[in-house]
């Protein structure tokens, strides 16, 4: 059957009884999907006319009476029973998100473990009929260690040792020859730090020996198509057949086009890339390794793997050298993985007399707490509120998305990109709920008030904006009159009341830390947050709503992507390679899952 | 172009300008090419009739006027310049050699490096989420030492580890665990040893856990398509663009036959197959693992590597467990290859307090002359003769080769499966040159005596066989009436003249190890005589030649592929392959060319 995609003249052939949804996949169309098609987030409605199977009941409980009537349909419900043509809106339309990529780095000493090596070999005579690679290996062990070839670097040592009287170079990661050349003109020596997020992958490609960054890339995870949160990837790669291969080799593709794309910009090879250094969370590092994550969706939450591994670069299809290895830094836990070791050791928290907590806020709040006495982690399950996900008008941090909200008699706001509003981000939200506590809009249950309340109060501008829709109030926060092509962005009740799930779950995690660690807020000495909506995020408006407890001894000091940071350290110098092992070694981890004084903490924090 | 080749009925699809060689190993056709192509073998004579490009230069010496008249032509010199019906005559078909596959070896202990190990691991819980991996780890720590999964293996054991209640099974080679299977019901732990030689690889499929040997099989090295010798590859590997690469593609797909018969044999799974351990010379060595040789063909005749390596299966493409250990055991020197360390290694003449000898003749005659105090190896181009090739009448130890005669009054003698004769192998013209010497009818300068002189000494049906050929004469062996298909067996002077080059650079070898390690032919207590030369030979023969000195001491002892032994000691044997290391590092190497005194020795050796 055949699939027409508007407004981008793509047109796609797929067998009947596949969704609208597959078929975008199939065409490279990318819709929003949050819940991976499950048909509960409602971000993949499209206008869709031509033979397809009737509305699901999904569809029937998502979709308004209005939508129905313009041909409305959830892509990941409508099936194609014949020829279709299909217009995507713009809202359900796959934006490119604006991304974190740099962070704050300690100094550290740069030396890498991709190193080259020239050497000066003597010449072979009948007398001395010394085999070439023990002839290479004296003239190196004289300087260096144990000296191991790959078989390719093997291969290409008998040419490269003629080819210039005995004058080569040999490239070496850690004690393996992996590359070997004529002469003492060699190619750059490269490498590539990699931070998977569950939504973003960021690449920094990196001068080995100078320690420059030559360019920096980044893509929205591919993964994303097949469900936006970590837990719904673990459900396709459980209970797909071809799951787990699906996500690997997307992933692995969506690296390579950063390679190709970071290498044309820097005017370099990809074949001169040697060494890959790469964090992301327990699940990424799984799929990334195509190791089945299943075990982690499901109690114990067991991990397959947490070491830190290296692997060729061959094993995985990456298109660098083929024998570049390629590190993995080790997960502390299946929920507080190796971005978090990242962010340890960039920060470098670990090594401080002070007291410092990091917390890096996505689908789940990883923090960590402590100094070099004592460190301990943990992950809850903040829900993707600040991620703008399961709202009714969230959205990633995205152009046209409100960052900025400020109340002042009436709401003025800020929108990502200087656009027209199209919904509102985490970092917005939690501005929003900020100002509307301090303006009296909701109370500190997280009750929103009636509009007479707020007229009474001589607040009439807000008063305006409450509307009352069934059994719950709505704040509209743009009105179509304010908005992007006449669209509405409104908060409801249960919007707020997911944040108050969210913010509680990381301020009860925190409360739990401190008191394992036998310490209050006034002990902390730095507070750092990291991530995009860390970096995003008001402090002041995170401190009114409560996400954090107020330290009145902390620097709160924002560190930017410090997990891709963590990876560069890693890439750059053998020291802190080392250091992530050893961080894993010294951390603790605390499971909050069962806890009771978790529960109690939880309930108390979801107030204001 | 069409090519056709009779009396197979196959045809082929060449382009205009390949030679028929070409287009017969295009089709799969095996016609003998013992000079690798070049024109001066003449062992690749055809009957060709068709579009063909003229007679070359070489055609035109090497054909008789008879063989011109019927249309001959030399495969490796008729170009196609359109359709071509080609009759390969019997005697230019490559036919089955009979190869001797087993061998003595010295008993030793069963401890083979590739293991299956059974463990019962604990179920992970909410207290202890301890990660599979490490979970495994401690289970098997507990008993062994560092457990190192490759990343295949790790994909497997989430899997394994949930499918039978912790009850799994690891299959490790060394240190590195390259299989992973559920519950205790798991496969066969197979391994195969190799001998490469240049004429014919054999592989033994062995059972690793009791030793037996499940099955053996051999095939002719298909290298020899593209020369016979080990010079006339390296050249094509050095010359041809793509000849490194077809020369090992080729020797594996061998490999991977071999595997397929004996596995079929033996009814068992070639996944099964954990361990490879191979020997051959140190040219096979670099051909297997697609290392240049061509450093070895040209002064001061140096290897690239001569170390033991170890190679994943997956680097090279064998058809068995993709992560198996492939392990080739190390060389000693360019010319004296891991094939002599098998000899060495299952003699264990490295072991023994007496001074043993051992000798493994081909082109090259390859011979460690020691005991445990000191060992000395060489090598000595012993050219072709002992093969069968570069003679009038020469031929592989095949079936219609005569391998003993005997003189007595007249010849009589024996031919390979009791069948017509087509020629004569290396032991059979040792033997006829010894009865030819104690019959007079060569001198102890190898002079071939006239019919005259014979007649005088009333050895008329000698002499009768004596046939003058412009200045050369002629013994036949086999006359037209007594022989294949009305054919001549017959050696020439110059065919004399070879087998005392060959015997006479053996034999100069032999004297100067003697020389060089201080000792006489009485303190020579073993000669161990390897490959299958050495088996077929008689002794006696050898000894009236000169082929070896007159040890009055010694036990002659043919040992049968003596290299094959090494290679199934060292993979059953952990002990055994270190043992390999350890003789590398202590056997010495005399290189014998720009030797005065082995030129001496070498001029007096030629006499009989």
């Amino acid at each position: 059957m055949r699939v027409r995609f508007e407004p981008f003249g793509v047109i796609t052939q797929v067998e009947a009884g596949k969704t609208l949804l597959a078929a975008a996949i199939a065409a490279g169309v990318e819709i929003e999907a949050v819940c991976g098609g499950r048909g509960t987030c409602a971000k993949c409605k499209v206008i869709a006319s031509g033979e397809l199977k009737p509305l699901t009941e999904e569809e029937q409980k998502k979709l308004t009476a209005d939508e129905l009537q313009n041909g409305y349909r959830l892509a990941c419900q409508a099936v194609v029973a014949g020829d279709v043509e299909v217009v995507v809106p713009e809202e359900s339309r796959v934006s490119r998100v604006s991304i974190l990529s740099e962070g704050t780095v300690r100094p550290f000493v740069l030396h890498p473990w991709v190193k080259r090596h020239p050497l000066q070999v003597p010449e072979a005579t009948l007398e001395d009929q010394t085999p070439d690679l023990t002839n290479v290996r004296r003239a190196w062990e004289a300087a260096h260690h144990k000296l191991t070839p790959t078989l390719r670097a093997l291969r290409q040592l008998p040419f490269a040792l003629r080819d210039q009287q005995g004058n080569l170079t040999l490239i070496a990661a850690d004690d393996q020859v992996i590359d070997v050349h004529a002469g003492d003109a060699p190619p750059r020596v490269l490498g590539v730090a990699v931070d998977i997020g569950s939504t973003t992958v960021v690449g920094y490609l990196m001068d080995l020996e100078t320690g420059q960054q030559l360019a920096v890339s980044s893509l929205l995870n591919p993964q994303t198509r097949y469900g936006d949160d970590v837990v719904s990837r673990i459900d396709f790669a459980t209970n797909d057949p071809t799951g787990l291969e699906t996500l690997q080799s997307e992933l692995i593709k969506a690296l390579n086009t950063i390679i190709a794309e970071t290498t044309r910009m820097a005017g370099v090879s990809a074949q001169n890339i040697y060494g890959m250094c790469l964090v992301g969370n327990t699940t990424m590092y799984h799929l990334f390794l195509g190791i089945s994550p299943s075990a982690l969706a499901r109690a114990p939450y067991v991990p397959a793997v947490v070491d830190a591994m290296r692997v060729a670069a061959h094993e995985l299809g990456l298109a660098i050298h083929p024998d570049a290895h390629v590190w993995v830094l080790p997960n502390i836990a299946g929920w507080v993985g190796a971005d978090t070791v990242g962010v340890i050791l960039s920060t470098g928290m670990y090594l401080q007399d002070d007291v410092a907590l990091a917390i890096d806020i996505g689908t789940n709040g990883e923090m960590a707490l402590g100094s070099r006495q004592r460190l301990i982690t943990c992950s809850t399950a903040a829900g993707p509120a600040f991620e703008g996900a399961q709202l009714s008008c969230g959205m990633r941090a995205a152009g046209g998305a409100i960052d900025t909200v400020k109340i002042d008699g009436d709401v003025h706001w800020h929108a990502i990109g200087d656009s027209a509003p199209r919904g509102i981000c985490g970092s917005g939200l939690v501005d929003l709920i900020a100002e509307m506590l301090r303006a009296g809009v909701i109370d500190s249950t997280g009750m929103m008030q009636d509009s007479e309340t707020l007229n009474q109060n001589g607040q009439h501008k807000l008063a305006e904006r409450i509307v009352q829709e069934g059994r719950q109030r709505v704040f509209e926060l743009v009105r179509p009159s304010e908005g992007a092509a006449g669209r509405t962005v409104r908060v409801t009740q249960r919007d707020v009341r997911e944040l108050q799930l969210a913010k509680g779950a990381i301020r009860a995690g925190i409360e739990i830390l401190m008191k394992k660690l036998g310490i209050g807020p006034s002990d902390v000495k730095y507070v750092y947050l990291a991530g995009a909506f860390g970096n995003y995020i008001k402090p002041e408006s995170a401190l009114a709503i409560g996400l954090i407890p107020d330290f009145p001894q902390a620097q709160i000091v924002p560190v930017g992507n410090a997990a891709g940071s963590g990876a560069k350290m890693a890439l750059l110098s053998v020291g802190a390679r080392n250091e992530a092992t050893e961080i894993l070694r010294n951390v603790e981890y605390l499971e909050l899952s069962g806890r009771p004084d978790f529960q109690e903490q939880f309930a108390e924090a979801m107030l204001f």
